[in-house]
């Protein structure tokens, strides 16, 4: 991997894609974003970010955009931040631009992708990382930055070595928070006990977090849910943080009538993240024989309110 | 019970309990009603009917209106259709109408209802019945009578005898289809299967019947939950018809994009009907070791949404 100036490639660049790759590129990387509906916006006017830390704009020059991956550069780093809904797409959007040592970090939603790059690509490639932040699309190409941008990485095998820290420093140079995880697996599950109990409730019953925090009934099958998630990771000798439900249900607290990306999926029409989300902890419990009833429940609901309401492919 | 000419008392009457109270009093029966919201509008007006088999109206000096229990004469047959959100009240609302052979016939929604009525009154009291029927409330004192209206009523311990013919016969005197059942629970469970699946799946993921069936998905979800509700009911010695899956998509199929009671609930702020239609058998399943893990989800969903979005009690 070359890492004194990198090829970088950002493939599928919704608004979590846009706003790193364009912080990268703002910060002079030679950032190339793979796009579908955001391509002809980019193309001509570059990228324009409305940020807490400052507004700032891409032109055209520095926000290399494609949209057909064979026409760009073999890359030495490929960020992927597809929605998980269009994982089936890794093959074609991703093998063009391997090199032997070319590393793939997917920043996407959910448990299993890593693992699905593995198999397609050599888990020596894969590393995986969560983005915390807040983030909206405005309109093609205009994205609002609205708090936070922390991305925590880590190594899908092994520990974090000297890879994953100069990936890290790549991400710190152009102003964006980055730790390494020492544990990625535990990052994973970490986020996963907010996103599955706030997705999943969030989209299958259509409520807003507070609604959900804010009574005594939503508040029981939120800890239950979150429990059943516990255990989940549990059974696969991850273990969560004693005070883990606390701080979730603290940290929603924060966050006012917050709508969850499934819940905004739903009232949207556009297909929701529930394999990644739902499905793969739900797998995971099955074949542990974890009892997880609520997920269960909600998974299935979710597939149901998906199939009704929501339409198309919103990946690439 | 005198069975001459006896008297009638309907107790929570909304749209179910106005319109067969109505119908009972069309036809020269000595019904009174027990009213809360309605109690104004009927005592001016009467009840008006607008019905699929002919508009008529009961006139209020046939329409006996009543807001305390206690004005109340001792009744021969006590036909309890309050909305079971409400069955706390059964004490306070039923005890003042009862003789030693008063006898009392739910038409509630559910399961468990005849239980409590049991316990609490005794069991050789109590009849429970289902009214298959598709009634609105148009406002006070008015009823849209859309279609069908057959009640199918039987005996809560023991075989059907006298009784349950006499009762049948009176529903039948006036206009009203009836069929006694030899066996009840079977009833009970039959019809539980239809109400758990679609009003559990609607009120929780706000979708009409015709886009739960409409979609794979959808139909995953509603065969699962039915299958379950049969799990339930066979754990408790009730076999419902082979069939039973066909038939109960089949006549949703026809009824277009419907919403079920607990749906429209969710949509006007009422208190949901969660523990007989939902809880009930959640708990039947979990005393007898049956994995009902998506009518367990959708439980513990249902409460979080009503506590969110409905308030207030229908009931009386």
């Amino acid at each position: 991997m070359n890492l004194t100036n990198p090829v970088i490639s950002v493939i599928g660049a919704g608004a979590v894609g846009g706003y790193y790759g364009a912080r990268l590129a703002q910060h002079g990387r030679d950032v190339h974003f793979l796009l579908r509906s955001e391509y002809d916006a980019v193309r001509r006017n570059g990228w324009t970010v409305r940020s807490c830390d400052g507004d700032f704009v891409v032109p055209p020059g520095r926000a290399q955009a494609y949209a057909d991956v064979r026409d760009m550069p073999k890359s030495d780093l490929v960020i992927v931040t597809l929605k998980t809904v269009s994982n089936h797409l890794y093959e074609p959007l991703i093998r063009p631009l391997l090199k032997d040592d070319t590393a793939i970090l997917t920043l996407q939603n959910g448990l299993g992708n890593e693992d699905r790059l593995a198999e397609l690509f050599g888990a020596e490639r894969v590393m995986g990382g969560m983005a915390f932040t807040c983030i909206n699309r405005e309109g093609p190409g205009r994205i609002h930055h609205i708090d936070h941008g922390i991305i925590r990485l880590g190594e899908f095998v092994g520990s974090p070595g000297e890879r994953a820290k100069r990936v890290a420093q790549i991400f710190r140079d152009s102003k964006i928070k980055c730790e390494v995880l020492p544990d990625l697996r535990l990052g994973r599950w970490q986020k996963l006990v907010w996103n599955a109990t706030f997705n999943g409730l969030g989209a299958v019953a259509d409520l807003t977090t507070d609604r959900l925090i804010g009574t005594g009934p939503g508040m029981e099958v939120v800890v239950a849910l979150i429990n059943e998630v516990i255990a989940t990771a549990k059974a696969v000798g991850v273990t969560l943080p004693a005070n883990i439900v606390q701080v979730q249900i603290d940290h929603t607290a924060t966050m006012g009538a917050y709508r969850s990306s499934m819940q905004v999926d739903r009232q949207t029409g556009r297909p929701m993240e529930i394999e990644a989300i739902l499905g793969e902890p739900l797998r995971v419990a099955k074949r542990h024989g974890v009892a997880t009833p609520i997920l269960e429940g909600l998974y299935h609901a979710a597939r149901a309110v998906d199939a009704a309401l929501c339409q198309g492919n919103a990946g690439h």
